[in-house]
């Protein structure tokens, strides 16, 4: 049993920030929550995606699984203006998802949640550095990065308390670096890892530029990046894997 | 002989509404109008353009007709701005018709009427239900039907008093729904037609968001559509013939 | 030696002049200014730009001359906004070009200026006509002419006291005309050359609309171009050769 009442806007970004990544994905329909997990068919990127029942205008769930093609259910649901109510409505029987809204009703052919890959273990780590900046300062870097270079470093300088977005390309080099002063909050510590640029700036397409994101980094470890959606009634991980640094 | 004056986007919009359907066509240059019919190559749609004399600033025809490349005089007047007067003379003797406006006077070789696809006749039929919406709403059922199928089922619930435009892809349904409050108005009766969604896409781009637009439906015939340009001293009415409904 | 702070829009504006043009320049680090002269690779069209000391902030140099390639140094400067500053400074060691701005430090690797097509010499040529407008009017007057052509003529009609764009295509023409009213200022004289669009069209992408173009033209010559950068404190000018006109 899944029935909800949802801002169109609400879903959608917490939708957008799956669809960066995968394709298809399953959604759990928990009792006090709505939530996804993917991982890219790589390997190398991971969503964890929690939507709080408090985010919905109404929620009713009693713990199933469904799977979605997320460019399908995005465009069902787009067809919603920003502030606009969307119903979700799941029919057990054809397994179909009815989406309605004022005006439109649809229906949305659900995937056998078994066909979709597995879900991923975000694993807890022990990351000795966190930055907290906005959402236009994380886009800032990577662009200036993705002029030079297909992959990035993330630093911390803990002496100079700094966060740096570095990227070496074959002739041409760019730091982007953002003092204590200019970040929210910074927890220096020893981190200093090497990522690529396309998981990254699909992430970031997600990241409001306006939203309050936390960045967890290590020495040659995954960082994960999250921040808050649907005003806080909801939260977006993402996690990456390092690449190897070659000297 | 042809002499007339005639603001830009009054020109432009009556214009688009046979550029979406064909590429040449025949002018009309008669007494009391100026008028356009055309088919396009399928012989699915056809749109039947009426610009009275009073859509002029001024103007002067005594019945002759002239083929024009619409894109080509498309691109002509779009050199003017919104608001900006637009002169047309037909020059009989190089079967040129000039354009003239604020500081650019430009010439367009017209092309031989007996060239171009015959007019079609717009038949009188008697279809048993009129739907009067806005451009708006019938853009957004358009929308909705394109995310699932090429095609589209127009079709009036009587005894609901209401307008549907449905759509029935291979896994996913779409159902537009306009009850009587949200039309302006509606003449119920037997209603229900399957047409390409293709040429209701292109129709729909000519027509304006904030036309009152009229739809007149019957069970598997061709449907019509009219709204009013030039504040209405012109009107504009499509007509497309419906696809067979397999069971 | 070269060190200068300079608004990121000048800079821009100013590359962008010669980038229309070619992929790769030598700028002259002169003590007065920084100025560009470069050729297309046919030979047909030329810029030499001179940004003046005073278009800086501070200005440093003393007479070296640099290889870029104009769309990385333009990307590295396009991640300032409009009215952040830019600091160059010359790495004379690495032979790099150090980029700053707040909070993005990049590395620009140079070119061998050896290896870049000689600078032209831009000739004084007596042209007969001076005509002055605005370039939002230049701007019309290749937007009429590229609807029917590829090449375009210039023309000043000494008589009328009026400045023609004019392109006859295979079947259509167009001409904008300027009537000393709505120029700036003109002085007449026998000017009338074709040009091709190609160039011209190159050029106006870079001329600020709103920016007062000073136009000298001959009988069948060169036409030359020039406008104002950086509030007057610096200085563009295109040089275009004519195409012979066959009869």
């Amino acid at each position: 049993m899944f029935k909800a009442i949802v801002g169109a806007s609400t879903l959608q970004d917490a939708l957008d920030s799956v669809s960066v990544l995968v394709d298809e994905c399953k959604i759990r329909l928990n009792e006090e929550d709505l939530s996804i997990r993917a991982v890219d068919p790589a390997n190398v990127g991971m969503v964890d995606l929690t939507l709080d029942a408090a985010a919905f205008e109404s929620y009713e769930a009693d713990g199933g699984v469904i799977g979605v093609n997320l460019a399908k259910l995005e465009d069902f649901v787009g067809m919603a203006s920003g502030d606009q109510l969307v119903e979700l409505e799941l029919d057990e029987e054809t397994r179909k998802l009815n989406i309605r809204m004022d005006g439109l009703s649809s229906t949305l052919a659900l995937i056998d949640p078994d066909s979709i890959r597995q879900e991923p273990d975000i694993p807890d780590l022990d990351l000795s550095a966190e930055i907290v900046l906005e959402g236009a300062q994380l886009d800032r870097g990577i662009k200036a990065a993705d002029m030079v270079s297909d992959h990035v470093r993330l630093r911390v300088d803990a002496d100079a308390e700094a966060f740096h977005i570095e990227a070496e390309g074959d002739t041409d080099d760019v730091d982007f670096h953002l003092d204590a002063d200019d970040l929210i909050a910074l927890t220096p510590g020893a981190a200093d890892s090497l990522f690529s640029l396309d998981y990254l700036k699909d992430m970031n397409k997600a990241i409001p530029k306006d939203a309050e994101v936390t960045i967890e980094l290590g020495e040659e470890f995954p960082v994960k990046i999250h921040y808050a959606v649907a005003e806080g009634q909801g939260n977006v991980t993402y996690m990456l894997a390092p690449r190897i640094q070659s000297d």
